[in-house]
């Protein structure tokens, strides 16, 4: 595990940094998901059982992006996957410079699949490309079903929605069908999964789903 | 209720406005907090617990800022308070001039009670003074223990902190001990309730409290 801390000013346009990521990306032949969401909403669980569920299908690293503490990679770590840690000093979301120099530090090429797990929040990752294959939205019951269209520019840059602790239905004033439709009305082409990182519902289909787009 | 939309660059000096707010609220004579959180915290469902329990004993208007859309203004509305709604069209915070034009926009002057209802962000709207005479940060359970730690200027800035959703706690993997534990570490001097909106445990005293900060 290793620790980025931004100290210096990003002057670098990110648009052309992630360009030029998603090049080398592509000649590793890697598949990569930049992971979004509120704070809390479980980016860094869903990481978890993924790489459990996935850990004789295929291998994954994970970039960890976090505002001031690297909790995150050290959990991550705990599975015996590469995991590199962004802390940002205060900054709302990772840029493409940034992710560029976590990526050097990772020690290994044996992986197929990279996990970017930006820092928690639904509104500035948004704007940021980071040489992503394509970006991922969690939002969890817990957070309402009215967050589609509340932060609508998240919802429109993601191919994938996960709707994450959905055990929690039972128990929350949140209605599932509703952030779906919510979520459609913004991005009709938004591939959509319901997890727990609970009871493991839903997960199996969301590792399949990722094993389908591996580039072998 | 009334909706304000950004529309125009915000060059003036943030701080230079929120003193000049401050000086307008405490001619006034107004209590005003600033709402920060995540988004789905549970911030607008607190104010309307807040308008529902209180009143009789005191008048309350509402600012609320949203990236996208009306939703949570039009919720508090329903309780007949007064209600402006900034949209910030995408800006990830209030600043201090779309709460000077929004109070502007206030129809009455019989209110002792002002919340500016932040967008749903932990990390920006850390930075910007509103002219408030404090910010309260709300977490809820669903979201982990460990968000002080991970977002600790919000913290660091509040007066008050509110462990929201504690009907939840049974569910989740989160321990309230913990989350006051670590919020004190980065605030010593955080006053700390624990609420429910579903089952209104905490609301009474959180209401109590804010009641004793009013300047008759």
């Amino acid at each position: 595990m290793s620790v980025i801390t931004v100290e210096r000013k990003v002057l670098e346009k990110n648009d052309a940094i992630a360009q030029q990521n998603r090049e080398v990306f592509k000649k590793k032949n890697l598949f990569t998901m930049n992971l979004v969401s509120s704070p809390g909403s479980g980016k860094t669980s869903l990481i978890e059982r993924t790489i459990h569920h996935t850990k004789n299908k295929f291998d994954i690293a994970v970039i960890e992006g976090d505002v001031q503490t690297s909790l995150d990679a050290e959990r991550v770590a705990a599975y015996g996957v590469p995991v590199v840690q962004i802390i940002t000093q205060g900054a709302c979301h990772l840029e493409a410079g940034l992710v560029r120099d976590a990526f050097g530090q990772i020690e290994t090429n044996n992986f197929e699949v990279l996990f970017i797990e930006n820092v928690g929040n639904l509104v500035c990752p948004a704007g940021y490309d980071l040489g992503e294959d394509l970006k991922v939205v969690i939002v969890s019951t817990t957070e309402g079903d009215d967050k589609p269209l509340k932060y609508p520019a998240m919802f429109r840059n993601a191919s994938a929605l996960i709707i994450n602790k959905i055990d929690l239905v039972p128990y929350v004033n949140c209605s599932t069908a509703l952030i779906e439709k919510n979520a459609l009305s913004i991005n009709p082409s938004l591939k959509i999964f319901k997890t727990s990182c609970t009871n493991d519902e839903g997960i199996a289909e969301w590792c399949g789903w990722i094993e389908s787009k591996i580039k072998r």
